[in-house]
């Protein structure tokens, strides 16, 4: 299973922070958010990606990139397009996207922890 | 109900990204988290947090902030400091925080969406 929490390479290097309501009408979301990770993870810049929801269909999705530059490319990514519309006209009921400088990290990593 | 999404002024804000798995042990977790979110209202420069768990465990959460010295006056803010060591010994069995400069933001808002 891919881990939940990225291992980033020394700040800096950028966050996109997307936090979002799901609608109620969220056929075909599942796979399309299998095929974006796909996708994304052979763009260019990729460095990983951090995602959760809960019940209420209250989601935050973290992914991060090298530079600006990339983020922009992947933005413009054809089939990455067509499920931002998607997003907008079906999943979502409402989101924002923030574009962040990581400047500093630091991390808790327990040696009981299983499978590390 | 305290909306999910922040309603943050435009950029450049800072994020405290807090991306973390929680161990079994979360006896006093959601007391001291709703008591953390009380102290970090009252926190100079304090803009807004959101914050999600799935069932397996896996949180993230974005608190907001004016700037990189808010920041480390709420680090070490001493209710907040034992709040860390707890979560350090008993909480979390890993995670990692990022700080990071906020230069865009865009949102989604939906007319139809209850409530607003």
């Amino acid at each position: 299973m891919r881990p939940f929490i990225s291992a980033t390479p020394a700040p800096p290097y950028y966050a996109v922070i997307f936090t979002n309501i799901h609608s109620r009408e969220i056929s075909g979301y599942e796979e399309t958010a299998e095929r974006m990770l796909e996708l994304a993870k052979i763009q260019r810049g990729f460095l990983g990606v951090e995602s959760t929801r809960n019940q209420d269909g209250n989601g935050i999705t973290v992914s991060y990139w090298n530079s600006l530059e990339d983020i922009r490319n992947w933005k413009e990514q054809i089939e990455h397009r067509k499920a931002q519309e998607s997003g907008k006209t079906k999943w979502y009921l409402e989101y924002t996207l923030r574009i962040a400088k990581v400047e500093t990290e630091y991390s808790l990593v327990k040696s009981e922890l299983p499978g590390s």
